[in-house]
């Protein structure tokens, strides 16, 4: 029965790749999780671990993507399977560049560390990452168990990522305006608070994708964005009147 | 001749998803270019326009991946073709990277006009953006005329962004220290800076996938990376003597 045993291969590839993206997932999530400890903790090794990990998710994403091709040319699938296929390559695509960014917070932990910040800081940033790899759980749980149930909430807490992620970005401003010599690590925290607004982003991606392999429809043709923070502008001495 | 119209129609499919590449590529080019006029200029119009504009690349995306797709599961392509097909899609995602990247610098410029900042800082910026264009602008060249010998210069290059990255990062955070009523702009430009140096990274990534398109061998498997400006401190006065 040649046909059969090619089916059962099929469905072995498919699962293979299944596989590959919870792995990439779980991967993603440890490395953000540590770079956000490496940097409330001011843990310089941590750090330098993260960057050192991030090479495994680039050749992942890599693997991946040869090998959905190979599936496609070789198996010819059509709907609900060429979505799963062309599904794994855009998540494994998401997730290499949750690596990135979690590398990136990683690579600034140095700059930061080397003078004290307030803990409250930390703890904006901790709430936000906390947030944000919520978010990624649940797609990848939604992804991993093939439920569309869980895709709408992920949707709505990136509302509040956003929002949070404003309200972290004009308290920076206003502690860098209060004393100049928190600019340097200032700038820094808000580099790493956009990173993880931008993880916040790509777990979003993910929940598109998940709905599209899932249901063969778009959730929605664009999101409603709320990141506000490109507006925000702190009071001067010049517009204290405004 | 049923054959050669097979043929000749799937060299139609690879030319239209190159010319379609090609037009994505203009695109966003030419976004860039206003977004960072608009900066630049204080063009709240013009920066409305691009933010509005970036619409049209997300289609264009994901049309072209739709397309690959399909061309994959229908022609099975093996070696030079599917390297084509599958480096189309990868420089489509890059191009619509930029158009956000683009997007976002034109989203901060009503933040940015709010104060009036030194020349001398948007002449940094207009440079590196010019630097970054010129990247694009030549991989797309390599890419359209599929000339490999272009494509060392631009990773050069890349290096020459880095550096001039680092060099604004730096001046924009001791412009910061003097003066605190700067700090709110020149949060902004820092973004839209390092929205320009990571659109010269996607510059990067096509020279690498064209690369890999015409030799079929891989660049190199890590680019040194010499954006040091995650490094970046000022000096403060509680480190004067550091």
């Amino acid at each position: 029965m040649p046909s059969q045993h090619i089916m059962r291969s099929f469905d072995e590839e498919l699962r293979y790749l299944t596989n590959q993206i919870g792995s990439m997932g779980g991967y993603a999530e440890r490395m953000v999780e540590q770079a956000v400890s490496a940097l409330v903790g001011g843990d310089i090794d941590l750090a330098r671990k993260v960057v050192a990990d991030d090479e495994f998710l680039d050749l992942r994403e890599r693997e991946i993507g040869e090998k959905a091709v190979i599936v496609i040319a070789k198996r010819q699938p059509m709907a609900g399977d060429l979505r799963e296929i062309v599904g794994a390559i855009r998540i494994a695509s998401d997730l290499e560049r949750i690596g990135d960014l979690g590398k990136n917070i990683a690579k600034r932990v140095t700059a930061v560390t080397e003078s004290r910040q307030p803990m409250r800081l930390f703890r904006g940033l901790s709430s936000l990452s906390d947030l944000a790899l919520t978010q990624l759980k649940d797609v990848l749980d939604a992804y991993a168990s093939r439920s569309a149930e869980k895709i709408g909430a992920v949707r709505d807490r990136d509302e509040e990522i956003d929002a949070m992620y404003t309200s972290l970005f004009r308290e920076l401003l206003v502690y860098m305006m209060e004393d100049p010599r928190n600019i340097t690590a200032c700038t820094h925290l808000l580099f790493c608070a956009k990173n993880i607004e931008r993880i916040g982003d790509h777990a979003t991606n993910i929940a598109e994708t998940v709905h599209h392999i899932i249901t063969g429809t778009q959730l929605a043709p664009e999101r409603p964005k709320v990141d506000l923070s490109h507006k925000v502008t702190a009071p001067t001495d010049d517009d204290q009147s405004a």
